[in-house]
């Protein structure tokens, strides 16, 4: 499967087939940020934070690579490899060509950043893996794609991860993080090699995926880390000095080979650790001393044989071996590496930094892809100066990274994530007002209000006219409801045709006097533009009635609320007349400190460990104030002075919103880990569900493990699964479902229950590198930090509520963009599609399992011509998922499973190169063409 | 003064003259053993101490160096090189070889290693210096030959070893560490760069050698250490990423650069620390960019012109100045970094190494150089096996440095320091065996006694006849007193021609019942025989009287005691009919615990601080034994459980001898700095005198230093010099002269007192990196280590005093060899020199100072024709101290004293090559070719 230019690899000898094999894999690990910001680990800036500085690495790599044609290395992060590479010189950069064609470097995983699985979307992983992979494929051809997906580090691994990986062409798939008693199991049933079907509904082997689990994590074994960060004896091989050790190392290292069980008589060893090779001769030229000494035993009989390798080599060891493999179709969640140590904090550490950056994987898919594709270069440069993509593009790829977006980072490391997405929405508004004035044919200044979500907006609360334009990244027709701070009491709203719409005033919870209210609608990829007017002598705010609310309801919803605690106690849906009983309330869980007989592990950025499996309840009962007009119906409940939560229901929308603020207090000075939970008489038994990076939907069960026979010692923590954008329970009656704004992590502890942990507040770090209590405050948040969130409910028929939650979640991800401009802005503005980009790559995805609907479930078929209605699509070529592969061209390496499960799934051919068929679940990647209709 | 083949030297463009020019040193200081051991060091074992890897910076260096012909390097511990060297490919040695003739690797100091000064006798530095600097010249010829001596990290500068660098051939010295009250009067005199006479002997220029003071110790100026080992910012030049930071670098340095005030228009900036350069891309990466962007600035007027340099380079552009230098006559003791922080302690600290370390130069000396010579090939090749010298050789050199015999290292390292020495001993013995046999004709079985020093010897232990050979190492005959531990009680004893010898059996005091004591004699060179046999029926052994003695006395001096306190109480020299009142005790100070209002500094290996001024008295009174026989008369004193002592005065002999016997005992748990005093009537004035590396003595006055007016902070540490073989103190009419059998420190607090510190146990670390408290305890001394010591007085009157004192130090240094055969050895064994090498380089010292004898400080006048009776010199060519150079080719720099107060000192053709003379301090190295008579 190699590319004949790649000579090396292609030509590499077999390793004798008599012997066992141990590969050595000579690696670096650099966090796209951590402890240190992406730019201090690229120079090696703050070393006294952490010793690390990727550019001396890639220098010294290159180096040493070169002293000895055996020798191999393997890179993975493209975010560093590219600082790198735009400083070297054209001779350097030859240099690396050629190694790179000989397979002495090789690329693997080569994403700009190895991606959190637990907390990333699936459109930002694969934009971050399409930057890399494109970056690779441009400078290097086919010899710089990586063959291998390797995800060492990441804390518990994701079902659609590995589809994707599937997907983008990789032939396997390695990492050194999972559950202690998995590893077990699978080192007893020698599986630690397996086959990942990572979809229920593409059928085989789309997304089937070659997994191997590393050794000893990504670490070398005990004693043979020759780094300049380790202290391991090096080797002494000098008979005139003192302390000759050859004779040891040789015996040490024969012994750890043949412990290694595997089911080949190949075995992999992962020689380098974080951000090591720093100074590579201390490992290359005792690795080449190992080398020697250890085959030279070969004279003399042994049986081990050890070589610099690559994953892909080794990989291709295990290919040859022809064998039958484990098949698994669970995933890799909850991750703990003790039994205490349950890696489930993360999936809620840092909720701002989730929000922010899922927020701006919304503007950067709207803005910056969607309209520079509309507008062309006039996007770039145009009457607002010089707008681009890139900075966000670049901003939101780091921000995909495992001690990124998860919430693992230092503090100051999160502030640079969301420095740099700053950076890009500045970037990326440029590029938006240049785009809207070229296809609008206006110059009108547009204004952004990035503060709406806490309610600030200077313009909408100065401005006595203002203009709305909504810009639909969806293609389908959406409504969507604006809400802006003002401080007048009454205003008129009209829509593009001058129409009134309707409109409400209440009273504001932010700095503003009052909040105006009013659904909009765009059409498909388009735009509308509403015109806002205050009124002298308009209507008084809607009232406020300081009471208990019996129920707020509209023609689809009904929310009924306890008339003694003021908390819900109901949801019906008026159309199916399913109607549940519904508590939901507020708790935290007290954060281990570790001063516990049974472990000593604290709560932290990754561990999520509660003192007590029974969560403190914030308040019995709530205060609340209701509002109920024709535009929105609300109860606004107070449960103390730093939790409240707003429930909404709009007119003619069938999904019921509660928007939570939650204050990370801590004035007892104990760590706090803030649920929401939703009591309901669904018959869960014990299961519910949880989606996969925003994409296909697993089953999860309390206490049970689909591989092996769970021992669980953490009730609540070890029943924690990631939630990326939904959570559902069901029983035969009745599914309800919660879609998220942000990834969270939830579980169902009881019948009929489910609880999201929305804030976290911790004062002790938990012992896995970070060394800081993850414990956000600021000068605006001395307190603690503030987040505020959303979780929309829907309760629906189980066989049809995907109908619903799918169209709802991805509402949520891309969200409409909303700019402003002050005054009247002519709304009869022409749709003019500029002069677009010939190489402009698109992907179409059916966002339905296959057994989830029986109405979308099936497959769709597409004219590729008529997805646009400004272009004409004049060519188009199919390519793998990460756009660096043609489709045609990608060849992966066939493995066969143990036992074959392969559910029965059609397989479609499309009509035409014109009129493609996607399949359930299926995402396809196209190259096309297009031209001016 | 380059080789022309040192291209690089010799067409240096010369930096710009209107600039101030910068001189980046790029270097590593490696210590040959300190925290680790010189082997750990060499391959980056043991990293959990102290990360340090020579045989990486080596490879490192190389590597960066070839990236770019600026660069430059210089290295200087030859112990290390060596180690590297041998182990590289023909092709690195080739490139090493370009790299060394293009001046780009340039060698400084190239010592095998980088002295001790305080501690070190300066025949042990010759030999480590030729053994470096010729194996350098062996290697690279006259490119490899360094032109600058290189001391930057030796705690305090000798004049002597000044003296040595001037008659190697060194054009300059530089140095990091000297008094922080000299340092800053230095800076305000602009005399940090100065012309040292280090000789009141030697006619200038002879001895007279530039000596610069390094800007900040050897170190980087501060925010400019780009090592792994350091966190500075590295230089961030690339605009698109964070941190952009080269306005603040360069604004910084020009800062520091133009802060840096010297007499012409460069300056010199050490780039580099302890064993830094493992990973050389680190420093030159940033070093590249610095000096690019500092000198870019020239295009806008900028007169700092930044270049790569080596101290020679540097040292060049000095004496291109043809300015005239402050001049300097004594030395750069005692060392302080600040006003309680006195670098006195490591004088006398590991006294039993630093013994360990002086017997074993002897035992070179005599045998491995000797006997090597004297015996030929048939040394290392005879009956009892291959012995050689090069082990001896290697671990006297190690030895030498300046954490190793100055006592300053850690315990483990200490111990590999010995192991080594006595690895030496081991394989020196096997030639000394083979050497006496071939030039004995006698196979007889030599034994060693090792442990003599605490009367341990098998041999004599047990046998009842058994043979003594006394090899007299000395160009004159001398006697020499032999004490043998014996269980019977009494012996007969012959020398060579059967004639009786008297002898004397006493009670021991070690594990032998008795021990016997006898004189005995050996030619100049040559060795004789003494025959001991048990008797059956001979005298009991000498009484012991238990009370105090009155007095002893031979026929040149004598001691009289306190019959109260058993103390001395008085000196004669019957002779001249000098006499001194002399009362002589043991004291400790109390070691600073660092728990201190005016300083937190302890005593440490380093540092001497005592709690108070006044000392401890052990003992008020001794108990005492005296033994009076025709061979030796002796006071036993006790002064408590753990100090003891007995004073010996030999038949025939002018010197009386103190032999001491201190465990740094801690049963209080207080650190202890034992010391001798010795309280006499003559009149000091508060001057007393020690040697310079047991050849030059230089005058010491209390609370003075020559060369700025001190401010006193340590009334104590601040007065105690090195004596590394002698001391004394005078008057008009009376000189006492102690001479030490190792390196001491020592101080004259008191007039008319001198005191030696004998001793140091202390409980904690000093905080100068040892990271241990000097606490030498082991399984054999529990209690803490037993230290057994020799002081020799004479008293004289000064102008002839030394007279005898050079001749008993003399003594002292090269001792007599002894050996042992079991039962008879027939005596009449005839001396036969054998094949000789072609090759020996020979020494000729003249050991008196121009102004301390009438008698023996006149010029001497040496055939070398003469200087072996049985060999036959046939070439003769004089090179320099070092022998790595032709004397005729030696070219030194020509440097103008500001004041010149050079004595009138005679100078002195020789009559010819063959007929050499030597004026007073003089050593000339000789180059002889010999053939056998």
């Amino acid at each position: 499967p190699f590319s004949p230019k790649c000579a090396l690899k292609e030509e590499n000898v077999a390793p004798p087939t008599n012997m066992l094999n141990v590969h050595l894999v000579p690696h670096t690990h650099d966090d796209v940020g951590w402890l240190k910001t992406v730019d201090q680990y690229y120079y090696g800036d703050r070393n006294d934070i952490q010793h690390a500085g990727v550019q001396y690495i890639l220098d010294s790599v290159v180096d040493q690579l070169l002293k000895n044609p055996d020798r191999r290395f393997i890179y993975v992060e493209t975010a560093f490899f590219y600082r790198w590479w735009k400083r070297q010189s054209p001779s350097m950069q030859q240099t690396v060509r050629q190694l790179v064609d000989e397979g002495r470097l090789e690329f693997v995983n080569g994403g700009w950043c190895m991606s959190d699985e637990a907390t990333t979307h699936y459109s930002a992983v694969i934009d971050q893996m399409t930057m890399g992979l494109r970056f690779l494929n441009e400078t290097f051809g086919a010899c710089g794609r990586p063959r291998v997906a390797w995800h060492i580090d990441p804390f518990g691994h994701a079902r659609e991860h590995a589809s994707m990986f599937a997907q983008m062409g990789y032939d396997g798939f390695f990492f050194g993080r999972l559950d202690y008693q998995d590893r077990t199991h699978r080192m007893v049933q020698l599986e630690q090699e397996l086959l990942w079907r990572a979809s229920d509904s593409l059928p085989p082997p789309t997304a089937d995926l070659f997994t191997g689990i590393l050794p000893n994590g990504y670490n070398p074994p005990e004693g043979f880390c020759w780094d300049q960060s380790c202290d391991d004896p090096p080797i002494r091989d000098d008979p005139d000095l003192e302390d000759y050790n050859v004779n040891d190392v040789v015996s040490r290292f024969l012994g750890i080979a043949k412990a290694q069980v595997r089911r080949t008589n190949h075995i992999i060893m992962t020689m380098g650790s974080d951000f090591q090779y720093e100074n590579a001769n201390l490992w290359y030229k005792n690795l080449d001393k190992l080398i020697l000494y250890v085959n030279a035993l070969q004279a003399n009989g042994s049986k081990v044989n050890v070589l610099y390798s690559t994953p892909s080599c080794y990989l291709q060891e295990l290919h040859r071996a022809n064998l039958t493999w484990a098949l698994k179709t669970d995933d890799f969640f909850p991750y703990a590496d003790s039994d205490h140590d349950f890696w489930t904090g993360y999936f809620t550490s840092r909720p701002a930094l989730k929000r922010y950056e899922r927020i701006s994987n919304s503007n950067l898919q709207v803005t910056c892809n969607q309209l520079e594709v509309l507008a062309g270069p006039a996007s770039r440069t145009g009457p607002f100066g010089e707008g681009e993509s890139q900075t966000m593009k670049k901003a939101m790829a780091v921000a995909q990274h495992h001690d990124a977006v998860s919430g693992t980072e230092k503090q100051h490391v999160a502030n640079d994530y969301a420095r740099r997405l700053a950076n890009g929405w500045q970037r990326c508004q440029v590029l938006v007002s240049n785009s809207l004035a070229a296809l609008s044919a206006s110059s009108a200044k547009r204004i952004y209000c990035d503060n709406l979500n806490i309610s600030v907006c200077p313009l909408t609360e100065s401005s006595r006219k203002f203009a709305v334009t909504v810009y639909n990244p969806l293609a389908r027709p959406v409504s969507w409801a604006v809400r802006l701070p003002v401080n007048g009491s009454a205003y008129a709203v009209s829509d593009a045709k001058g129409a009134a719409v309707d409109c409400q005033v209440s009273r504001n919870r932010g700095f503003a006097v009052n909040e105006l209210v009013f659904q909009v609608q765009a059409p498909p990829l388009g735009y509308s533009t509403y015109s806002v007017s205050l009124l002298q002598n308009g209507p008084p705010p809607a009232s406020m009635k300081p009471r208990h609310p019996a129920a707020i309801q509209n023609e689809y919803l009904r929310v009924t609320f306890d008339p003694d605690t003021g908390l819900l106690s109901s949801l019906a849906n008026l159309e199916t007349k399913q109607s549940i009983k519904l508590t939901q309330n507020f708790y935290w869980y007290n954060a281990s400190d570790g001063n516990n007989t049974e472990s000593n592990q604290p709560s932290g950025a990754y561990i999520f460990r509660p003192n007590s499996s029974t969560p403190f309840i914030i308040s019995q009962t709530a205060k609340t104030e209701t509002v109920q007009t024709s535009v929105v119906q609300e109860v606004r409940q107070w449960f103390s002075p730093w939790v409240s939560q707003v429930v909404r229901l709009y007119a003619g929308r069938g999904v019921g919103g509660g928007n939570q603020s939650i204050c990370g207090i801590c004035s007892t000075c104990l760590g706090k880990e803030v649920i929401t939970r939703l009591d309901t008489s669904i018959q869960t038994a014990e299961v519910f569900y949880t989606d996969s990076n925003g994409r296909e939907v697993l089953r999860r069960k309390k206490d049970f493990r689909p591989t092996w026979t769970l021992k669980q010692s953490e009730p609540i923590a070890g029943n924690y699964y990631p939630i990326n954008s939904r959570a559902f329970i069901k029983d035969d009656a009745d599914q309800l479902t919660v879609v998220t704004d942000r990834s969270q992590g939830g579980g169902s502890i009881h019948n009929g229950s489910l609880e999201i942990m929305l804030h976290r507040r911790l004062l002790y770090d938990d012992v896995r590198g970070v060394a800081e209590p993850l414990n956000e405050t600021s000068h605006i948040f001395p307190d603690g930090l503030v987040v505020r969130g959303r979780l929309l409910l829907s309760l629906e028929r189980p066989p049809v509520a995907a109908d619903t939650h799918r169209l709802i979640a991805q509402e949520m991800v891309l969200q409409p963009l909303l700019t402003f401009t002050d005054g009247d802005l002519n709304p009869n503005t022409r749709l003019e599609v500029r002069g677009v980009g010939v190489g402009n790559v698109c992907l179409l995805e059916h966002q339905f399992q296959s057994w989830e609907s029986k109405v979308s479930s099936q497959p769709v078929t597409v004219s590729l011509q008529k997805l646009f209605s400004t272009m004409e699509v004049v060519g188009v070529s199919e390519m793998n998922l990460s756009a660096n592969q043609w489709k045609d061209e990608m060849r992966r390496f066939a493995w066969a499973p143990q036992t074959d499960e392969t559910p029965v799934l059609k397989t479609f051919q499309d009509i035409s190169p014109w009129e493609v068929t996607l399949r359930p679940m299926e995402i396809r990647t196209f190259l096309l063409r297009v031209v001016l209709r």
